[in-house]
């Protein structure tokens, strides 16, 4: 008997209309459970427009506490549609003390569990850093009904580390809430260059942990306050693959997409028996891998 | 002023034949030589056919001491054709005592360096934990006159810990000599996902590290001894992928072939101050990386 999921994975376009786009996100995960979907993963900071094109302290406004009025309307949306639901949101944890979160809501909304984003980006567009204090969690996974959840966020994906110690918890699937996108002065050919390396590092997680990975990304151009010729063309492509790295599934670059993929976790151990890669660690070896750079 | 290191991979077939093997790879390495190459790159024990098909005590009479006989030859090579080489030898450290171990020479036949396969693969037709104690020189890259090389060998190609540790000790090269193939019971499109995968998680270590990623495997049928309708079909296919994991060469997949690409070094400066990883990783909460699992 093999154990099968169905995940579906909603790519979306955010605007200043919060109302707007919370409808498209509740008609996205409906769409999803309706097509057989156990597990729905939303995009990263689906609640609006990626704010973190500038510093500016009037987005921590917008940042809740979790439990909170966000949770409560996606928990009402998980329990109604009886899904495992992954979202992402801008968690304030105390006055001053913001993080970017991942909330993971069980089938009957309760929630299963968090995880804060640990890397934390800073480049021209993407000033993350002004906003969320990096992650106090850790690499836990989360116990779901569906599968154990090695939830990650969006920068967290550069770095092997972070896929290697979920799955050494134990994570059954890779999920990447995320917003990725091109930046005008960005020519094509570079363009192409970083949307295939963010899914090929991807993938490479899954090859090295032998475990699915799906990696939600927004689509869309959001201009940049104040600089509307200036913005971030997010470049959707959301994607499953699975535990050889094997792509299942992607969603278009430039089109809002619900995408409905079924993954057979039982190949985890098939795999895994066939290329023993745990086994052979050198985990005498690896000590270097705690310091900042050897030289 | 850009610094530009041109690299020649050979991949080639063995045969029984020492002296004829021993050609063909000296053939491959004038050859890189004359059109241009600083770094030449040679296969997984190119000396001869890959004996850890079966468990055979009679092959440890082909070990040898380094320096020794092999290294002494492929000294003179380098020297003869001024370039720095890495190869790839069945080193005989001690009676009973042996290891997979990398040579790397500089351009006037000196060993600059070693480096002892640290992880070492067991599964049908790739019985090498009976032939090698597995490396104790660590993940340590060879400084030689053409760049800092953190010279990997196969197996060791799966694991983002080899890649990383070479990296945070300045690696500015990842090389990969290699011999990897399907098995006849292998349908078509598991031998597809295997070698996609080999190659999509050496992107990925090149991605992560920002750095370029040279993969030399050996190609062609080799029977299994006593039974020749089985054997391993290497696959050939070597490749250098760019610190961005961009594909800059490959190789076919049934052919000898000397494979020549210049890679400009600087790229990884500019490439790691657009995308800052280095600079975010999480040293505080990487422990449980030196542990064999988290249950």
């Amino acid at each position: 008997m093999s154990r099968i999921v169905t995940v579906g994975l909603v790519q979306q376009t955010c605007s200043d209309d919060k109302e707007a786009t919370f409808a498209k996100t509740a008609a996205g995960i409906r769409d999803a459970a309706k097509r057989g979907a156990d597990l729905v993963v939303l995009q990263e900071l689906h609640a609006g427009p990626y704010f973190c094109q500038t510093e500016d302290p009037a987005h921590f406004a917008h940042a809740e506490s979790i439990p909170g009025p966000a949770t409560n309307r996606l928990a009402a949306l998980a329990r109604e549609t009886a899904v495992v639901l992954v979202a992402s949101l801008f968690e304030r944890r105390a006055p001053g003390l913001y993080h970017n979160t991942a909330v993971i809501f069980e089938r009957d909304g309760s929630i299963a569990g968090r995880y804060r984003k640990m890397h934390i980006p800073e480049d021209p567009g993407f000033n993350e850093k002004f906003y969320f204090t990096p992650g106090d969690l850790g690499f836990t996974p989360i116990e779901t009904s569906v599968a154990r959840l090695g939830v990650l966020v969006c920068w967290d994906q550069w770095y092997p580390e972070a896929a290697r110690l979920m799955a050494l918890a134990g994570a059954e699937i890779l999920v990447y809430p995320t917003a990725i996108g091109w930046v005008p002065e960005d020519p094509d050919e570079e363009r192409a260059r970083q949307r295939d390396a963010w899914i090929t590092i991807q993938r490479g997680h899954a090859i090295a942990n032998q475990i699915p990975a799906v990696a939600v990304n927004r689509v869309g151009f959001e201009p940049r306050p104040g600089h509307p010729e200036d913005g971030i063309a997010f470049f959707g492509g959301s994607f499953v693959a699975g535990p050889q790295g094997e792509i299942l599934a992607t969603a278009s670059t430039d089109r809002e997409e619900t995408l409905i993929v079924s993954l057979d976790l039982d190949r985890t151990e098939e795999v895994r028996q066939l290329w023993p890669f745990f086994r052979d660690r050198r985990i005498d070896a690896y000590d270097g891998l705690l310091n900042r750079y050897l030289e």
